[in-house]
């Protein structure tokens, strides 16, 4: 087997999902007739494979999960939502009247929120969008599990930093994270050993994701605890407000710009 | 990346899947918590990377496709189910009272089969059990596409001639196959002629299954039209007898041994 070509793995999974929800446009068929249900493949560094239905991408609020809507009530003033993918969130704060932006790296994944009428998008890194932006924000939203953007102990200074370079002052961050240590899956566990071993946080993944003929570049993702999290704020620009974990493994953390 | 080792694939999903759908036994968590849906990935040689549940291994009757209804008032006497995987059409047979032996060549799908109630069942190849069973059976079901396992113009006649070994006088084939080519996805239209160009029938999938950790080795698995699965006919000692093609790209198959 040849290395998978790189491509926009996420967009043209996400315009898929979008064409078998609406009905509309090209699809995956069996043997050009059957539906086929569009599935995230996720292959992590040790080996192990992973798929995952991909159609919560598009789910409406009332098919969210309780922290999600839980986040909404915690978004102030002007909303930057991060890796908004198809606008799963976004959409929904632009219904509400708040204003959002929608960025996202994947220019399939922000031509399917456009489609679904999200108005303000970018598809940028948040870095080059630091470094260029004017518009500041007062809420950054990380949610579908988007804390793991911050990657790394080496990642996350860096990322937190072009946060606060795009943030008004009194901004807060809202971000969905996975404590990954309650496991007792064996495979899980010595994963997170041998990242250690590595100088790694447990959790930090290395993972690609891969759909239909196309592959992303390997990257690092990652799944802590809160005390890691909050770990990673030391000498950043923010500090931890508040952690609602009501959900375990999933939580929201809060977090507020150091004035 | 390195190659992930050779293992019971499709039997370590089949007992992660029944462990989901039963709430018994340890299973794939999300933060050790959440239950992840049981997804089985296949790759296929041109880099194609596939997902689908694998949920339906284990469905009930009602929610079967209805050409799996349909197949069960074709089988008559003694029945070999190849490919039982987890039982699903052996155990209803059985319920209805028919004389039913499950194959596969997979340890953990037939654990899960027989923890779900399978008596007949046994571990091995077709090749393998044509050259020591004593038993003959009047149908061979193969079902859940499991056509697919004449897998070749090399392979067909040689699976043919164990099954005719293994025949009663009036013996038929029920089998599920799915003809490939009403596609017009320009990857699977490519594929197709890629394998004609490398003399292989167009739907002659070179495919493997990957769990989790593990993988299959790499393994050839027929998509064919009727009228090819007709010609792979001459010269062995079957003959098709109908096809019912209602639910395509789907078709159930009877052939009939020749006296």
């Amino acid at each position: 087997m040849e290395q998978p070509p790189i491509g926009d793995v996420f967009g043209e999974m996400i315009r898929d999902a979008y064409a078998v929800r609406t009905g509309v446009g090209p699809r995956p068929l069996a043997g050009g007739r059957v539906p086929r249900p569009v599935i995230e493949v996720i292959e992590r560094d040790d080996g192990l494979i992973n798929g995952a239905p991909a159609d919560h991408y598009l789910n409406e609020p009332k098919h969210w999960q309780p922290h999600d809507r839980r986040a909404m009530k915690l978004c102030r003033g002007q909303v930057l939502d991060i890796g908004t993918g198809a606008g799963r969130v976004a959409v929904e704060l632009q219904r509400r009247g708040v204003a959002v932006t929608g960025l996202d790296t994947s220019p399939g994944a922000i031509e399917v929120a456009r489609r679904r009428g999200l108005r303000d998008t970018v598809v940028t890194t948040v870095d080059a969008y630091a470094a260029g932006a004017t518009t500041r924000y007062d809420t950054f939203l990380l949610l579908g599990n988007n804390l793991g953007l911050i990657e790394s102990r080496e990642r996350a200074p860096v990322l937190l930093d072009a946060l606060a370079r795009l943030a008004s002052p009194g901004a807060r961050i809202v971000a969905q994270g996975t404590d990954p240590y309650g496991t007792t899956d064996p495979v899980h566990v010595a994963y997170h050993r041998r990242n250690r071993e590595r100088d790694r946080l447990g959790g930090q993944l290395r993972l690609r994701l891969r759909y239909r003929l196309l592959a992303t570049e390997w990257f690092d993702y990652l799944n802590c605890s809160p005390a890691e999290l909050e770990s990673l704020l030391d000498g950043t620009r923010w500090r931890l407000k508040s952690v609602d974990d009501k959900d375990r493994p999933y939580y929201l953390a809060v977090m507020e710009l150091i004035q």
